[in-house]
């Protein structure tokens, strides 16, 4: 839980093995501020662990450098069972262990809902949902790589679901209107 | 790599989520010993990430304790992609990582290497396997639970992996016969 209730940063993931992307979001008031976003890439031909490895030391030295006050990681939906899905799972393995490791709120995000979030409609296309982080979060150009921006979606997404939550929680503690 | 080459310590592993099987082989020349073996619990009620991170520091302290040379990890299979494939594929990366952090060498066994290896047959049923792994490793009673036996055979067949592995190595420093 964030210390400062009027601002909070969200470290957004998209989870990949050999590409993950991440982007951190500040919200102030009704404000959101893209404070830094990139891709982190591990080599196809190295050993499965040793990518993990890669992942989860890069991405610890990002937390400590971004200091999120929340993480957001996206839920993954593959059609069947490949050696990439279970790869990209357990990437996202590695991802979860870290915002346990650092006692980080935690949003999961399925892919329709950071589209309704960002772009109004769970059926927004990815250029749709692109085009909106980079105007709301007034960038001068689409950010780069596609990871990059739908880890800025993703952020975005997990601030709204905060948000909501903690309505959610100060309204349980009133009497019904 | 192991120090010592006449003796070599394996711990292998059963990735689960709800439970997760582990046990060490000791190989000293032909002789195969079970050092330990057990199974950790994680509750269904918790959160996924803090249930990653229960398995990531108990295996943790398993490894420090056990000090293995190689590390062996049975691959998954599902059928189809259901939450609990999911949690496990993504407690799997969890225990890559640790391998990878520990700079231990890794054998990925197939169930059907592991039935290979233990029961002489691809096709050998659990039952046949467990019996295999106690008479093997001349424990008194098969042990409980059977993420613990499956453990075993586990590590058993790292080891295999391993000394198979090792004389590949010193056949191809040969002219072939």
């Amino acid at each position: 839980m964030p210390a400062d209730r009027g601002s909070v940063r969200c470290l957004g993931i998209d989870p990949g093995i050999g590409r993950l992307g991440f982007g951190l979001v500040l919200q102030t008031g009704t404000s959101l501020n893209a404070v830094e976003y990139g891709c982190l890439e591990t080599r196809p031909g190295e050993d499965l662990p040793k990518r993990l490895l890669v992942l989860f030391s890069s991405l610890g030295e990002i937390v400590d450098r971004l200091a999120p006050d929340i993480f957001a990681v996206e839920r993954l939906f593959f059609g069947r069972n490949t050696t990439t899905a279970e790869a990209v799972w357990q990437a996202r393995g590695v991802v979860l262990l870290l915002a346990a490791q650092r006692g980080l709120d935690l949003y999961q995000p399925k892919p329709a809902e950071v589209k309704m979030a960002v772009a109004g409609t769970g059926s927004a296309t990815k250029t749709q949902v692109q085009r909106m982080v980079c105007e709301i979060l007034r960038l001068g150009a689409l950010p780069k790589p596609d990871d990059a921006a739908d880890a800025l979606a993703i952020a975005m997404t997990g601030l709204a679901m905060h948000a909501a939550e903690s309505r959610i929680r100060a309204l349980e503690g009133r009497t019904p209107c």
